[in-house]
């Protein structure tokens, strides 16, 4: 009995000391996990640490005002309004900060006039209809600026403002009823928002600006790029036997797409930060943002059709090297063209350079996708087909289609980043380099075999005229962050498929 | 010369008048197309008017305390905080609302209690040494609590919260230099804050309230309903020759779908206030939302692949009524049947009852595209195809691949759809309808040639026992707002079609 109580009461004690321990070492790998995470945070974008530093700046310097005599005997209790303008303006991108900055600066000045008028015509109705009328004010006001707020363009763009402007209106008119001085409140309100709304602009653009129009330009380029790669990939990865499956992590670099699906919320709200910026670099005041927009739209319309091209690719059994070698070549041809010309997109609007280099490649998918439609439409493909070819078959036909309708939207894709650089003034490339690819599709009648080696070879090892063009798109390419190892990847494999 | 003069004064004059005119008459119109917008607004959505009526309301009792002596008394100028905080906490939803309003809430209690703990701690440090240290708790405070903020799943929930704290941490702790009585402030501001916050809670969850629960709900189960219109209707559309091409309105709801394809950001943020908020209606205070997220996500795989789909149908030629019966006859039963199901699982999430009735259409299409695949194995279709058929096969052959993709996107939703029903405790149907559903697919062999014309009649006539489902289906989908005309002309071309 006893012996089995102390068993008991034993067993209880190392229950509870064990799941202490377990607790403790729960702590610690959350604590870890924590870190690890912190570290991963400000590692993928540094320039997340060197915001935080420059909100506890603009809060440090605007808090001088309470520090020193002179200043603080101006404004008294108000300078916390300069505390709190800097704190709930302050944002992440310089477009973001200036939208909400200029909004609460209108928007106070607004509403405090109004305010004050209205405070005004309320004390002319006497002592009982005074709170009467200012709550009607209030509550007209009120509702009218909130129901204005969900339009969907003043959504966007002034949203702030109406919150503030109502704010504002609420807290000097209800506040006239118990201060006489109206007018200074209002004033200093005023003047301490703009001192804060300052601050924060003059610290967002000064040190270490975080532009979002220039953020849009890279996520556009790096959008294209990834859909481009896909496309180039694609190729190899059809092409390969079940027994040379992809590695995990390569595979996770192929499906760098599947980011651009849902980009579209990301783009927009850049894009209205955007239209805040002044001119920055090389994007002037009113640099055509909408046109971004145009260009994002089209390029998830790509990323649309690659998501069901690789469901097939899922689903399917893949096909062997040496069966229907003229259509696997259009194949081939259109995917690898437009995924090329999508990446000559992207460098060209990352160096806001004219987009002529991507129009032979536009060229050759075009022609690559008519052969396919007159080599599907033959019967000379058709007619020695056993059995067993037939779901390859299909598979290929399928696919194909598919590639067809996406070597439509690149080429809209192409049509409006040609438009783009019109509209941007984009540069043009160095002369030496523009004849010739301006000859390049004359000169190699668009085929649907043309031959990979020769692209690949020239930008290995340099030496021929055309190196300049390749050369410079890779330059641009290491600027998009793609990996060296999946350019290698792509150009061992070419070889074998052929 | 003169008359010269006489007629350029006249054209002048002429000209003014005429830009008077044009100005006012484009006035005129904005002010229409104002009007017009407005009414567009509150029309598709009433409870906008309702929410920027109680945002009124509430900021009007609130203002209250400004015009009573005895409230104003305790709170003093502090009272504008809750004037404030119902204006910055008011939001659409009462998820949203909650949130913002306990974020508020504990960040401001939690923030003023270490603001005072830190205006302690510095003022012990001396004359000199206390804006010194309180500088530097206001920047590390802000560095820190700023970076916290870019972790998403912080951002995701507790975003507000964490510029509550940071706002009132620098307010409390740097008023403190200036006021002896910080404790008051603190305490002020807390109880001011928490006026209004529960003001704007108690309105939006007792007067018409807008739960963002619901909406996700029905957002869910809409986009559901889209998709499987879309598939429903294909058939139809998909066996039109060009010379019956639909009408324009037809068209826009049949493209309803491609709404889903930017759905994510929205479903993220209602689901992100649906868990704030109080057990409402039929759904618990943990009611599982995420679920909700993973159904929405694998619907848009399905609307990925619908876009692919229908940017073939757009390009290819059309199909004629007479040819490849049987693999048209599985494409269309592929499809209707899958889109069946889809609208079968949107009733059930929408009624919140057990889905079962959409098994026998997964099971149907799911047999039909293994039929389709045999079929497209077999030589029989291929063998007597002429040449000018080739193309219209090899378009049949992309649309099944597809369709059979969508058909295994299909099944994964409902099995999404079966986990959500066991999670979130969905009802079983009326124990009369249930045995006939689950005899159905045995007592009528999945075969590639379904009759349309039964289904279809039943719905319309009614007496049979079947009629039960049927008509519970429809009553459903009026709830989801398809328009009549819709379902006419899909049961007409059936008919038709067949």
């Amino acid at each position: 009995m006893e012996s089995a109580n102390q068993e008991k009461q034993g067993g209880v004690l190392g229950h509870g000391r064990l799941r202490v321990r377990t607790l403790t070492d729960k702590l610690k790998s959350k604590v870890v996990e924590f870190c690890s995470n912190v570290k991963k945070l400000g590692e993928d974008d540094p320039r997340r640490v060197l915001h935080s530093l420059k909100v506890g700046l603009a809060l440090t310097l605007v808090s001088l005002i309470y520090y020193y005599q002179p200043i603080y005997h101006n404004f008294g209790v108000s300078a916390m309004w300069a505390v709190m303008t800097v704190v709930v303006v302050f944002e992440f991108s310089v477009g973001a900060t200036l939208g909400k900055g200029l909004n609460r600066g209108v928007a106070t000045l607004l509403a405090a006039s109004l305010g004050v008028g209205a405070h005004h015509l309320a004390s002319l109705s006497g002592q009982i209809g005074e709170p009467i009328l200012i709550g009607l004010f209030v509550f007209l006001q009120a509702a009218v600026s909130t129901f204005i707020r969900f339009f969907p363009n003043i959504k966007a763009r002034y949203d702030y403002g109406l919150l503030i402007f109502i704010l504002t209106f609420s807290f000097v008119s209800v506040s006239g009823f118990r201060q006489d001085e109206i007018l200074e409140l209002a004033h200093k309100r005023l003047s301490t928002v703009i001192i804060g709304g300052a601050t924060c602009v003059i610290i967002s653009i000064f040190i270490c600006p975080v532009w979002a129009g220039q953020d849009l330009h890279n996520l556009l380029a790096t959008n294209l790029d990834k859909v481009g790669d896909f496309l180039e990939g694609f190729v190899d990865e059809y092409c390969k036997t079940s027994s040379e499956s992809t590695k995990e992590d390569e595979k996770t670099s192929f499906r760098g797409y599947e980011k651009v699906l849902n980009s579209k919320a990301t783009e927009e709200s850049l894009a209205n930060f955007a239209r805040w910026e002044p001119g920055h670099g090389r994007f002037k005041f009113r640099h055509p943002w909408k046109q971004y927009l145009q260009i994002g739209a089209l390029t998830r319309q790509c990323a649309y059709r690659i998501e069901a091209l690789n469901g097939n690719l899922n689903t399917h059994i893949q096909v062997s090297a040496d069966s229907r070698s003229k259509v696997q070549e259009a194949i081939k041809t259109m995917s690898r063209e437009s995924g090329k010309a999508l990446k000559e997109l992207a460098s060209s609007v990352k160096t806001m350079t004219k987009p002529s280099s991507a129009d032979s490649h536009i060229e050759k998918s075009k022609s690559a996708a008519k052969n396919m439609n007159s080599l599907l439409n033959s019967d000379l493909i058709w007619q020695d087909t056993k059995v067993d070819q037939l779901q390859e078959l299909i598979q290929i036909a399928t696919v194909a289609s598919i590639l067809i309708d996406i070597v439509n939207w690149v080429d809209k894709i192409s049509d409006s980043v040609h438009q783009l650089s019109i509209s941007a003034n984009f540069q043009n490339l160095e002369p030496t380099v523009s004849p010739e690819k301006s000859q390049k599709p004359a000169a190699k009648s668009p085929t649907t075999h043309p031959d990979p080696h020769v692209v690949i070879t020239v930008a290995e090892d340099g030496g021929e005229p055309n190196n300049s063009i390749q050369t410079n798109k890779i330059v641009n390419h290491d600027e998009l962050k793609v990996p060296e190892s999946s350019r290698n990847e792509n150009s061992s494999c070419v070889n074998r498929c052929d």
